[in-house]
């Protein structure tokens, strides 16, 4: 028998590690909650109809497919595939699945969206926080099998969805103990302003996707990438002259404005940017908010503003991502539903937390009391205080075997409880409870009814 | 494009849906913990090595493998993959996946306790509540993808765990308002002892296995099938003697010692539940807790006491089961431990409370408020008014376009909103509130301050 393990890029979450994932989810979706976003699951298994073909061509390598014998048989060229036949006509059994894993929440989401569009109220705002299985390569901070955390807002093109996100980025970061995260914001038709100011006869998505390697090739390597696809060197040191990053203000975007000297493009850009900050007038942002006119997002179907967090000095990439896109829906036949949508990376989160020590400091004791006892008649005893300690809401274990009470405290002390309650003959007698501080080794003596206000302080 | 659509036998759970399932959930999760159960979660994907063979022939079958080409190549003989790698040279791409989709969380849970056992501290008490695929026949009720919930107590012979089990089902099914449910309980030594007395020369499993089929096919057809085994029918009538249903109390289990003659084997079942009731005293059960000796479970693995649990009339067969395991780890190479565990099915639980419309009444609300405006300045004004909502913690939505005030109203009463919350001119300049009840159009003009108690009332 080979040693048990988990497959390699999954995980096992114990309940230390459950701890301080549910805190980060906790802080999420409540704030989620608040901006009105409702809980939406969708299945792990999709068609493959369904996923194939929306995620590019390397997306398309990673999506974990389930598949019959009958499917693959359907993968070989028709003329091959009777050759197998006729060598194999008992071992290709029929299948009929179809089927893969969830690559994202975002495609699964305009699927709902188009399939339940008459029973939808738009706008729709919905939150989803559930895994995603992608066939990567493992690596330190990137899984096979992971959790993303969406809000996404559809079927509004107001600029006040934008600003709400904003706001939650806000929330969730001061909530989480990082309020130095800066959120990166751009817009699509910043880019192809460029593309048009410039002239630069050229995609805008191969430019896009050019941009978005600032950050690993820095300018001199983006320049020349550029310049490898026949742009001048003057218009590349134009395009570096516009772009970079300052505070998302409207003195800013006025900067930005004659930068752009007046393009119509850009100015629409600026029209939306503008509107949003009125959006977000008073709102005393804690975070860092980044015009960051290089900020590219690999993904295609964004159209509007994009966002991008991170935390400095991190030595992790971005934690969150997100934009506007006005024809996600379209993949499946529904047009004109622009929506907004932004994607928490829970991992990645946990990782700076974990490297910063930002957990809260109680968040590793075990939140149970331990009653403790000397023999089977104290410990019936046990579990009739544990039945009034759990009725007024206290989680409590007894512990279940007979063993020397060290022992007991001893498993208390590995499992992470703080307060051990010690049933002899004398608590027995007088109906008090003797509760002992497993940190301080202090111990009291409570009335049952007292407990509750003594764990509390 | 083909119509978009949900693989076969999974589901979309959309916000009302949610919000019904997480009622369930969170009621079972809270029971779970006041009994010091902690979180644990484990990868959906596991190694096919983890799942195969250990949900017998049926369940095998009924495994999601996510399979490459080339583990289809090895699944053919030899002699023929060496034929189809002639003929196919480039098509076999080398795939390194031996992947399947979890199927229950037992035995995740017995793997992940064999991989951790020097991590973990016994006894070690964990729920769990994630999804499980099986490549079943969609049917009412029966799913592809569903969510378990499962708590096990391992590494403690002790009958308290069994004990605290009893109570958590109480717990469950009266918080759930289904005070009315039906716990059995039996023992496998009752089974044992039935085989042993009544010297049927027969393996206790098939036995149990045709015993299981009672409620199917009744009396007489499980009387008929011992028959075809070559049992007597005197002596399968001397078993239905023996065995029937009765409240679980210390008296029917004295009856049942005589009717087993005082059996050995019988008596080491009295034992375990004449001593499991005593950890039971005064604990007041609603549910009925009854002894039925012809429960028999299908899963090998049990080996003392087990449970299943049933709503009646309700039309849906076991809501939930369970039992002792003296060996499960054994199939990962770490003998004696001993553990006790259940698991509810949410799916069949929601089913109930569905057809008897027991879910609390303002279960079908959207608990946000909304603010309603008629022009960008009101609609500016309303965004300020939702930071101070959202600050005091009120799940607050701005209708973010611009339309007239009916439609407004009209999008609350459809996403269950109750209270919408009017900013005109007016509210402008008074700097209070006009909150509009909209299940009874009566309104109110409130102080900020004031809104969280009136929401509350």
């Amino acid at each position: 028998m080979s040693k048990p393990a988990n497959p390699q890029g999954t995980r096992d979450f114990g309940p230390q590690v459950m701890r301080k994932r549910e805190f980060i989810l906790s802080i999420i979706r409540t704030v989620f909650k608040k901006y009105g976003f409702e809980p939406l699951e969708t299945p792990a298994l999709e068609l493959l109809d369904t996923l194939e073909g929306k995620y590019g061509e390397e997306g398309n390598k990673l999506l974990y497919k389930i598949r019959s014998n009958k499917e693959l048989f359907n993968e070989v060229s028709p003329e091959i595939a009777e050759e197998i036949k006729t060598l194999l006509p008992n071992r290709w059994i029929p299948g009929n699945s179809k089927l893969g894993l969830r690559y994202d929440l975002t495609i699964p989401f305009a699927r709902f969206v188009v399939q339940h569009r008459n029973d939808i109220t738009f706008p729709f705002r919905r939150y989803q926080i559930q895994q995603v299985w992608r066939g990567d390569r493992p690596a330190k901070g990137r899984f096979r099998e992971f959790t993303q955390c969406d809000a996404d807002s559809i079927g509004s093109t107001s600029l006040l969805n934008e600003a709400e996100l904003i706001q939650i980025y806000n929330e969730v970061f001061v909530n989480l103990g990082l309020p130095n995260a800066v959120l990166k914001v751009n817009h699509r038709k910043f880019l192809e302003a460029l593309v048009n100011e410039l002239q630069l006869e050229f995609p805008v998505a191969k430019f896009t996707s050019t941009l978005d390697k600032l950050d690993k090739i820095g300018v001199e390597g983006v320049t020349k990438e550029l310049m490898s696809y026949g742009i001048l060197e003057s218009k590349c040191n134009q395009i570096f002259a516009i772009i970079g990053h300052a505070a998302l203000t409207t003195q800013n975007l006025e900067t930005y404005a004659k930068a752009f000297n007046n393009n119509a493009i850009a100015l629409q850009a600026i029209d939306d940017l503008s509107h949003l900050l009125t959006f977000l007038e008073g709102s005393n942002l804690q975070i860092r908010v980044e015009l960051d006119l290089s900020l590219a997002r690999g993904l295609d179907y964004y159209t509007g503003c994009i966002f991008e967090a991170i935390v400095p000095n991190s030595e992790i990439g971005s934690v969150s991502g997100g934009g506007r896109y006005d024809d996600l829906t379209g993949v499946f036949g529904l047009n004109d539903i622009s929506g907004v949508g932004i994607s928490f990376g829970i991992d990645r989160l946990y990782e700076i937390l974990q490297v910063q020590d930002l957990w809260p400091k109680d968040l590793h004791e075990n939140k149970s009391v331990l009653l403790c006892h000397f023999d089977e008649k104290t410990q019936r005893y046990a579990t009739q205080v544990a039945r009034k300690l759990r009725n007024m809401g206290i989680a409590t274990l007894v512990y279940p075997d007979q063993k020397r009470i060290n022992k007991q405290f001893d498993f208390a002390n590995k499992i992470g409880v703080k307060y051990a309650i010690v049933i002899g003959e004398s608590e027995m007698e007088t109906g008090m409870l003797t509760v002992k501080n497993l940190n301080k080794g202090e111990q009291v003596s409570l009335e049952v009814t007292q407990l509750k206000v003594y764990l509390a302080t």
